[in-house]
């Protein structure tokens, strides 16, 4: 990856299912997996192994896993809460099938904590290495700390917590932390300030801009994520996502930032992504398909903008 | 205005309704422009003096001046394609009910300016002459550039162009020149430069950023602008608005910056709007009700974010 490159991670399948009414079946899964490999994306987050009576959209993660055609160089990531989620992930693992990147969830507040995962931030960072410890060395980890920018229960979040808590994921081993900003309540100069701090005091993590677009803002914080030296940005097919919390509490369509959205942006600022575009809007129109509804990218509606043709738009 | 302040248009009356093909009355429009006054803001795009055969949306123009009830200090603007619309804005103003301020159109490309204004550059600027000479010093007047980041049918816009003609409206007197990106080909590195290089070259010019979020890029884009020394910008509620061109060509949605949204985000930056933000919310709600649509406003659907309880947002 050079410096005018960046890494992107589709969340389609994980991230933006997971609160979805549609039903998806397990073959719709596995094909939108192996769309966004052909695509080109370097990490996909693929499922979840929460508790399938908790989120019934991954009750099939493990057959999702199995289905999938892998590429090598490419991370698929599973979503952990807890321990019971690791050992599913290590049982796929041995089965020949499992996730090679796990992902594990912290929220930065107390109110977030308990009302996402319901326990408090030191259960849950009990519960994180015990996630750890039963990982081993055999996936890639990639912390996740929720409600990083803003929380909609407690209002601003300290960066202190912030910091100290990537740094705790860094002494654990887990070398790449993803800053959430979950319902959409960063500004670009907040962002920029906590990850210019975070690269300061924690040098050694490869942070992850994991930025919802609830408020509009989620291009100009992901520019401003950049400007700080961030490289490593999560993004959805449609900007497609959300989260129980503020569903819930009625704040909205709180969905990622689009991936189409970012990737024109960026391409178009001669930052590459590394993706086949034509397939990438094939691969947009696959995600509405699927859930028979006109999706929230913009690109998807308008087209891509000059990159496509070096600024001949319509030529 | 401080330099942490912003001077935002509301040009929902005028941008926003020219293609609507939702019919609203004479005295809609005049509840809207006296809502948005209310609301407090310092520039309203109230209508257009356009051939009424071509848009009749705006027949009432006259009608719709007469009927506001104006604030001291507020400008209301019209916009004028020809040397015929400055005139009847003088008649207006003789009878008392006139515009304080007149938009004069540019296009920065040859296909644009025939397909939007069916004449030649050429023969635009002579036509903007003989408005500046029609207007006398009778009022504020502002150029406005459309695709000056960008062109449906040229592609890449040459910025000596746009140098030149900002350089041109200065030279006859026309202090305030708009920056349209009209169908969302901007991206934040072009319009960094190009703002650089105008304030550079035209520091008597006052710029406006007029951004369509056509690909989502539209705040990521104004945060630019207002990094390289902007501090006025045209909105729309709801982010409605769109250009007849590219909506004939089908390249979706090419709305204006939603007001709501660009507001939260410079409002939660510290940077004020000098607007009362819970009648901004409700003159969202206006504008809705009078299209009879949800619009694309993230914010309308989200709330506002820490900007409305400090931090605080459930509060």
């Amino acid at each position: 990856m050079s410096d005018s490159s960046i890494v992107i991670c589709e969340c389609f399948a994980r991230d933006g299912l997971q609160h979805e009414t549609v039903a998806v079946t397990t073959a719709q899964k596995i094909k939108l997996i192996d769309t966004f490999t052909a695509v080109g994306f370097p990490r996909i987050e693929a499922t979840s192994y929460s508790h399938p009576g908790r989120i019934p959209m991954f009750a099939d993660a493990s057959e999702v896993l199995a289905g999938i055609s892998r590429k090598a160089g490419v991370w698929y990531k599973a979503t952990c809460p807890n321990a019971k989620a690791v050992d599913r992930a290590v049982a796929d693992l041995d089965a020949g099938h499992g996730a090679n990147e796990l992902s594990l969830l912290i929220s930065a507040t107390e109110a977030h904590t308990e009302r996402n995962l319901r326990t408090t931030r030191a259960g849950q960072w009990q519960r994180v290495e015990e996630m750890v410890a039963g990982a081993g060395s055999r996936f890639r980890l990639v912390g996740v700390i929720s409600v990083a920018l803003g929380c909609p229960f407690e209002g601003d979040v300290d960066p202190d917590v912030v910091a100290a808590d990537v740094r705790r994921f860094v002494d654990l081993g887990v070398g790449i932390v993803a800053i959430g900003d979950t319902t959409g309540l960063a500004t670009p100069r907040r962002v920029r300030a906590l990850f210019e701090r975070l690269r300061r005091e924690a040098p050694q993590a490869t942070l992850v801009a994991h930025f919802h677009n609830t408020r509009g803002s989620g291009l100009a914080n992901a520019v401003a994520a950049y400007e700080a030296g961030c490289r490593y940005f999560d993004t959805s097919f449609g900007g497609v996502g959300g989260h129980p919390v503020t569903i819930q509490y009625g704040q909205g369509r709180t969905g990622n930032v689009a991936t189409e959205d970012l990737v024109n942006l960026f391409e178009s600022e001669g930052v590459s992504t590394g993706l086949d575009l034509d397939r990438m809007m094939q691969s947009s129109k696959l995600c509405e398909d699927i859930l028979g509804r006109p999706l929230d990218s913009m690109v998807a509606r308008a087209g891509l903008g000059p990159v496509r043709t070096k600024g001949k738009v319509d030529a």
